[in-house]
């Protein structure tokens, strides 16, 4: 099994890219098939001292798909692009799964139009793993839509299970609905209509979560449309520069806070870690018919691997096969009733 | 002038009001009148040694709307309750403003009720003002109301400009509209169709706001529904929380960040404050025909204090009558348009 690593994508990319996948084919064995510009590639790899060489293997594309690109107009323009040639590998059967930390609109387009989706789903969401004191709580839709219907709502909860499931090792993960309120008469418009279809679904429901249940980890797995997700993951993002931000000024403001500093600076990076995007690897874009990790443009080597463990992980537990058959058994239930 | 203050709502009532009251009167010269049981009110009241007399008086009521009431329900039926008559003397213009701690639901429902809406104002919206590390960003709908249209989040745009001008001192406000994307392009139906709304409209429009642009503080005002902005204050309060928690974790887990932490405990401390709802004396009910200053159920005496001293300025510098101007003016130029 390999993973297809879009090595030109990402603020730190070739370098970063490179690097995470030879830490994981040495920390887990995974293998990675880098995708990019031989010559750049190769001269990364070649500046390593050793590295499992079987384990890591090019994939030549020409094209890199920018930032400034428009994704739609761009991944249909460069089929030569690293995300798309990325993409191809493992709608061929070539890779396993595929990583990217390029733009995330191209990363997702290029998902959706080499890959497609799986059948049945209507709208494919990203999934982010938040943390909370206890591990992670998962997010969806973080912003592949900006709209949602209850349907969409009701197979994203199914899709975060599986995904809590068989990559993040939660056994029987406890679904919520992202509200106003607890009260199952709260809500808009979307979640009251949603809350009947989760009550009716065979998922572990446990009703409404209210915002404060995301980062406290009341569930596992909490859905909500892609506009809300979007707005709630840029929030916690800011939220967590902004406190650091503003801890360091406390702190520079008085000398005796600087010696103490000093002391608790080993807890406070731990604690920098916990929210830290590269300790998650990646978000995977459930849906579409194969593994598709979304990571961080910020992504270093350490995320990148992260991100293709991950991968790997979903791959082996046969995540999209589980997601099919769900959607199928979901389809069959509604043609019943 | 004199603020009417619900002394039977909230957590730590009637103490923390009573004694909010008189830091007030003894701070700021500001004088309050208690609404609720006389008795107990007056036996609180023995208890200091000193207070103002002259600026503090009581306004018997003899019920009260407990937390499990259900809102509209309590308010309609029982009349004299403090959280009614609070807002009666409002009304009367017997008092100035009105603040309760108690049930937000109650608290927004008897202001509705008693005070009706600004004329023209559709749908009125609670205004939050969020900690920035340069100071705060004000962010409403945070809950009023479950689901908007354009109208009223330009309304919200206009209400929220002139609370950050009058009683937070921001000189000239820039506004912006949360979306989960900067360009013009981005947001659900709702964003869309509001964007053109405030480019056409003469408040400071800096266009669309990511959920990173809240804690960082790149606008004054920040407008989104009811549903969202709910969900992101409870989040934003859950995430400083789990901050919190997880930092205590980890400086727990080591001798020498124990020591540390004595070290920089004041300066923690003060960044606690800073997220602290206490320090920015409850939220403002903005549309409804009054002041009315709803607290956090978790109010103590300086968050009373602080509530208290926000309704003074908000009557000093004529809030009502400001948006009753503004909204006239948007109706008159609808009407030309």
């Amino acid at each position: 099994m390999r993973i297809a690593v879009d090595a030109m994508g990402g603020d730190h990319a070739p370098k970063a890219a490179v690097l995470g996948a030879v830490l994981a084919a040495k920390e887990k064995q995974v293998a990675s098939i880098l995708v990019g510009k031989s010559e750049v590639l190769n001269q990364e790899l070649s500046q390593l001292e050793d590295y499992p060489r079987d384990l890591i293997t090019i994939k030549e594309a020409r094209e890199v798909v920018e930032m400034c690109d428009q994704p739609a107009v761009a991944v249909r323009k460069k089929r030569d692009s690293s995300i798309v040639v990325a993409n191809t590998l493992v709608k061929d059967g070539e890779a396993a799964a595929v990583i990217s930390a390029g733009s995330t609109g191209a990363a997702m387009t290029a998902s959706l139009f080499v890959l497609g989706r799986i059948r049945g789903i209507a709208r494919p969401a990203i999934a982010i793993p938040l943390p909370t004191p206890n591990g992670v709580t998962v997010l969806l839709d973080a912003g592949a839509n900006a709209e949602n219907d209850p349907r969409d709502l009701l197979q994203f909860g199914i899709m975060g299970s599986i995904y809590a499931k068989a990559v993040l090792g939660i056994a029987a993960p406890k679904i919520g609905l992202l509200s106003n309120g607890e009260e199952e008469t709260k809500g808009n418009k979307l979640v009251l209509e949603t809350h009947q279809l989760f009550k009716e679904s065979n998922l572990d429901f446990i009703g409404n979560a209210e915002g404060i249940d995301l980062p406290m980890g009341r569930c596992d797995v909490v859905v909500c449309d892609g506009f809300t997700g979007n707005v709630i993951l840029k929030f916690a993002e800011g939220m967590a520069s902004a406190i650091f931000q503003m801890m360091k000024e406390e702190i520079m403001g008085s000398a005796v806070a600087k010696m103490g500093a000093l002391l608790i600076k080993p807890s406070l990076q731990r604690l920098k870690n916990r929210f830290d995007y590269s300790e998650y690897g990646g978000a995977p874009l459930l849906g579409v018919n194969g593994v598709s990790m979304i990571s961080h443009g910020r992504s270093d080597a350490k995320a990148f691997k992260n991100a293709i463990i991950a991968a790997a992980n979903a791959a082996k537990q046969d995540m999209i096969g589980k997601i099919r058959t769900a959607v199928e058994e979901l389809n069959q239930e509604e043609d019943n009733a």
